[in-house]
């Protein structure tokens, strides 16, 4: 019988990718409208490669875009890129299902979690910002368990629950951290179809929106 | 003749200091209304003195706290003070004549600089934050000038803008690391009364608020 439902944040609760790509043009948008004289177009792509290089949380991404640009008295376009994109990060909301969804499932008698990889600040912001911190009874961050979603993450993961892997289902949007290390570790799978990836998948369910999970819940 | 006004941010362009005490105030509350089981009370003592002991600038005064407090799982907590704490701090408004008076002070014809001990991107978004940043011609903060406030920042600055000190009136709340140094410069002084000090001052004039210089600059 189903008891927990974990669910992976980023693209599964909100959607992600585009707060960070909106993030991104507002920080580029807000240095241009200092004066900084490039494109934003051009400023985005240079932008876009440093971020791929250096990682997301790297903490200096417009020090070094201004290093690169040559840009002598960087401070106040840092300034203004933070202040811009650290606002939109903070406005992030959830899809517009998804309270609804959790409520429900909270009603049904389900122990909710939370299975993300991630620093664990970063996350725990992100639940708290999106208003719905209160609906996870656990929540269980890479950073924090030692080792990214696998196998031996959900292992740990039943040991603290003392829950079994059939009692589980897990709901995520990417196949490689997500559907995979909950099939190998034996729960049930359900694939975030409105995310980053889509289909196909090896999940036992796809749902293309997060209210889907209300009748396949009913159905394990 | 005066050309050149240069203030000082803090406490003299926007009520930093009760800012700052609000943003404590709700990242204190943000932790208790997710159920740390401690007094606002309580922890507010505590933070205020991890504050003194670390500074101001420290990062971490939060993780700091939950330490002191035994707290097993911190980041949930750590996320939801910072997330409140940045929230009010971003949240900033300039005194409510700033604006009038900084354009007024404008049409004039006067050149505004910034003279402000501080790191230069904490400073620097505070201007974004305020909405005032454009009003300023140029910004000098002590960590870009190599030195804080004194008698050789202000000899530096004057060789920057090609200025005699006698064109230039400093306008700050504090007496020892605004009003004293640019006397010591040579500079005419106005202290912000409004600000954490009040009387008794060295200034050459005292001001009750901010608009109060457009008096006083007609008669420099």
């Amino acid at each position: 019988m189903l008891k927990y439902i974990f669910f992976d944040i980023d693209d599964t609760l909100f959607p992600s990718t585009e707060f960070a790509k909106r993030a991104r043009r507002n920080a580029v948008r807000a240095m241009v409208g200092l004066g900084l004289p490039h494109s934003e177009k051009q400023l985005t792509e240079s932008l876009m490669k440093i971020i791929k290089g250096k990682g997301s949380n790297y903490p200096k991404h417009f020090d070094v875009l201004l290093e690169e640009y040559n840009v002598k008295k960087p401070a106040r376009y840092i300034a203004a890129a933070v202040a811009a994109y650290h606002d939109t990060k903070t406005s992030i909301q959830p899809f517009p299902d998804a309270l609804r969804t959790l409520l429900k499932l909270k009603e049904k008698g389900y122990r909710l979690c939370i299975a993300t990889n991630g620093r664990s600040l970063k996350q725990w912001d992100k639940l708290i910002r999106l208003g719905i911190v209160l609906y996870f009874d656990e929540v269980f961050v890479s950073e924090t368990e030692g080792v990214e979603k696998s196998k031996a993450f959900f292992r740990k993961v039943f040991g603290k629950l003392k829950a079994k892997p059939s009692e589980c289902l897990m709901v995520g949007d990417r196949e490689d951290a997500d559907i995979i290390p909950a099939k190998n570790a034996g729960m049930h799978t359900v694939k975030a179809l409105y995310g980053k990836e889509g289909k196909p998948t090896k999940a036992d369910f796809g749902i293309r929106k997060l209210s889907s999970l209300l009748t396949i819940v009913e159905r394990l």
